[in-house]
């Protein structure tokens, strides 16, 4: 079966640097997947992406060794096996609250005796390789979204559930959460401290922590922290800067 | 009959900055008409975009007061009274060598007696109003690509044609096609050379003059020496360069 | 934030008239929202509408000043959030029939802290705004639907549920719920008795009372009795009527 | 082979009523063809349906006896075989202005001897039948839209191509050609006057008569002239003129 | 309303034989339509067809007197309605594990009393007739998977739920489940046996048995056990695996 | 610049084995590329491929080292440039018959001086990589569809033109031209004449030569009198004379 890049990368110490995709365009992320990333997530929960779009963007994505992920809506299992089956390699789940969550999560991520996904990968075999069902449920990666009041207290029972590989801070909930309204690259104390709550409790656990950031210098100082997964920014976000800053360089000059 | 803002722009001595589009999602392209551009073209020539993608792209960029534009894959009448019945208010046609290309391109786009294009303006009347098929011989703009050795030696025929609008320079073709390959913003002395001839030529019949530039600092040149429409960069390029930018921004902290 | 104008309807206590959308194209979209509709609704409960489809019919839609409208096709949390992303300004949710049930929703649909949905406003910010997040809960409409026997039994403890802006009466399957099998525009005295029951509630608690119709007659009818709310037959069926009628008038004449 | 209901019609001196197709989906194309219409024209010309949306709408009519037809957006060989390979069982071709152009349609959708149109009925051959290629050229109905000028000059030239079954007459395009402006159902004297010159014709070389009208009063008129193929209004119309009807009487109620 | 051929095929004692659909394509299902399968299963769980394809899907197989049927990604209620609204005949939900999930599923199927589907059948009246809504509940066919040991240990209570008329059995499931891994056409004793307990069970309480298998053999071998609905292959597998042998073949020519 | 397989195939003496695709699907093309064929055609011309689906074929034939070949409808050079700078490799033209119609053709698929492609490989440098401009006219392959009686009547001028890599035999309709009706696997004597001459002259001019068969084993053949380019049935027909198998099987047993 085809190695996946982010255990490497995070076996190795190293941390992966993500791209976020937004457009439900195959065209944007191949584009975006020559671009350097290490992986790629397409957006399922805030962005227009759709199943009928995931898999030409999943397949755009295996035109490079960018690994592929996928953030889904909802803890939803039938969703949750239906993008494994279609050839991700990761998959990120909002919201988890409770370890009950966490475990129907990877259950549904995992194939018996381990969980309780169906068998099906009816792309997955295509990308990953015949042996698919072999090793999937130690290739693929599961990534918890740790980023509401709740998560945070019941944190150490959530990174206890077997079989789930690392966490994912989201800011902008989890400073909502908190009482702080949304938002990137957090510097109030009380989210700053959370964030690190997390990322400390994570790594106790062996798990990997990711977070999303909203620009590399931000993302290169979680990495220096000791996340390995830094999200920087997103497809849209990227090229809307781009674009303003563009026509404000031409008005400037 | 909704107003053609380029025209105003260019009849207030002004130039249009032109945004270009090659993703073919509604998404992105609502992005970009919230991203500052006078007008945007969606590529049907060097790009993905179908016709089933340019109507939801052309509804999109409707929902600002950016000016929809789109350039055709070829000099197609059926093609080109299509993109105007989807309601875009300038037109592009590459590669226009020959008075007789002229007159066939502007004919599409001009209802009788001026020209000969169709009458069905399904989404045009939706965008530019009831009065639309009054009105839209002469709010409509077409734009003529200038292109190759052939055009440059019939430039002052295409020039006078009845009915155009302006011209719009590809530094790419027109480079090649003199012999200097493909690229941007040209610095070779014999396509600048040949840029500034077309420009004048243009601005002697009345025509404005546009170009396609890979940055906002040449399109600003441009636009210093009398280009009343500069395009930059484009969706795709702009969201390549500015992810190289954040991965190598990363990677260098 | 830009207005939800059902809202100042209901203020100015008027009765907002609501077109229904079936057909899962951005075009018809655009056509009926020019035709001079409130509100539209479309529907990803009973119409061929998913959420690859809904995204540019939102952006149709939002050419123009109707106020755009999402019928989910079940009370889940995921999709009512990706709703409400995408730039909708009311959520109808149908089968609410406990508290807990219309809590869930209502809770979807509001950031803490009223309630748990998640940020990611991609594209509700384009279209409401760069304030967005300051002023959704209170901007966007929240309907429950009273569409069975249980949820009658129900009503006052779901009414009473904070953040609830609005109820919604599905006359067929309330009808079905009680026995008296689908339809429009009822007038069973038990079901006619039902919607009364319903519409005296939802305006003591200060809500506002919707309805589907299958006629304008009816629709003014229900708007006299105080609905403030009332769609009137569906894209679709507009269409098949007016399309059957004119077949009808040729084959008499 | 399936039997072209259009031929039986038309040989048994009947009027085919039609209906006309803007909207690019499947399930409102399957509504209209239950609504009574004989034959169903997808419109490529002047609608937003391009050669993605025509497959699933031919076989959204197939699962009704309405006989599926398309108006091509030009004279253009490549897509007339392609309209044909997907099941259609009449053409409509725009713009028919001499006895070349009339020849050139025609030979497209014919195969050799009579014509050059290239095998491959990947779909035709399921609609149609095993046979279909053996029937194919005596089954398919060519129309050529009258609607200018120049071919009012070259009528009977146009009329003498053999193979030619129908012609069209555009009413606003004649119009506009003739220096009336668009319009529907005509009654200036010198366009009323062109298109009874053209029944007339057609008539007496023993094509059918066609026209597009606004209502079916007119139509009624047109077949009682001689017309055999009379098209009245549009699903986009009907659907718009029925909200709008709707709107109104509920506001005046 | 339109019979339901599978139950009739049942009633006569015969056997159904089930093609698979995987490829999320109108065309490709309108080919296999005419391949003479009794029935077409659409996959939603493990095949890339969303709603969006669907719809064309079931129009295309509603070209033939196929019996169209749908598996369902998971027990959602939701999307059981709306695959039902879209005019299939039969769902087979997956993973129905307890006497509560096989309620869930069948009271999504049925309108009240017997369930609590809500109405709203856009397709299916087009599709199954006027009169759709009076016959719906003993037309169309509930198909439970038994594919877990959960499902063998609840299997009485399962089979006893009123209004289930059939079960499907997944053999990769459920050797999974059993301990002997994923794989089609099964001898493990364990799983065989497993395999007869449900068609032995089934049969007792009157319903129709289905089972998924890999080759025509094997199906046939099925069929003589007594199962009444037996699926071979996949759209996919029948296409790659001919494919496969057709250059294996040229190649050892 | 990634190779051409194809062309190294061919140099050294080999034929290349072509699968055929129909099916407007990533997914089935991305299966048929795993498929075991040397190189892959889209067929836009006898197949309901639009630009839309193929673009995302082109992606799934590209994870893959499979050749991605497309047959465009005509000899257009605006769409033939658009496959071009979607990725593809080889592109085959239909009805080349004459010298002028070799010339148009394969002038369009080469940059200046050779020939007059516009420049904008928007796809095709992701697919091929950066220097995709400078060998882009060496590697991209051009093959001219030999298959009218005036084809042949031109055959040397047509075989004559530079630039021209590779005939292709569409037999179906020579065959017709010849008056011999459609068809695959040909064997009336005056076709296979014609059929050995077009692949003796090609040889005489340096050209490779490819054709259209129904079975491997015909295949074989015409790879053993010196074809070098085999198409093989196609995706739809290997799928439904598999379905039409297994089903036939199942009944006989």
């Amino acid at each position: 079966m085809r190695e996946n890049r982010l255990r490497k990368i995070w076996q190795e110490g190293g941390t992966a640097v993500n791209g976020w995709l937004h457009v439900p365009s195959s065209f944007s992320a191949e584009v975006m997947a020559h671009s350097g990333w290490d992986s790629l997530t397409i957006d399922m929960q805030h962005g227009p992406v759709d199943y009928g779009s995931l898999v030409p963007m999943l397949q755009a994505i295996s035109t490079t060794d960018t690994v592929p992920v996928v953030r889904v809506p909802w803890n939803d299992p039938g969703l949750i096996m239906r993008v494994l089956d279609a050839g991700c390699y990761a998959v990120i789940c909002p919201m988890i609250n409770t370890r009950e969550e966490a475990e129907a999560f990877v259950g549904a991520c995992c194939y018996p005796p381990e969980g309780y996904r169906s068998y099906g990968p009816y792309r997955a075999s295509l990308y990953g390789g015949r042996d698919y069902t072999d090793h999937a449920n130690e290739t693929v990666v599961t990534m918890a979204m740790i980023e509401t009041h709740e998560a945070l207290e019941n944190l150490e029972q959530i990174l206890a559930v077997p079989g789930l590989d690392a966490i994912f801070v989201g800011p902008s909930d989890l400073g909502q959460s908190l009482g702080h309204g949304p938002g990137m690259d957090r510097d109030e104390p009380a989210v700053v401290e959370a964030i690190e709550v997390v990322l400390a409790a994570a790594r106790e656990h062996g798990l990997a922590a990711g977070i999303f950031t909203g620009s590399p210098e931000y993302a290169s100082r979680m990495a220096g922290k000791g996340f390995q997964f830094v999200t920087i920014s997103s497809d849209a976000r990227l090229m809307a800067s781009a674009a303003a800053s563009a026509i404000s360089t031409f008005e400037s000059e």
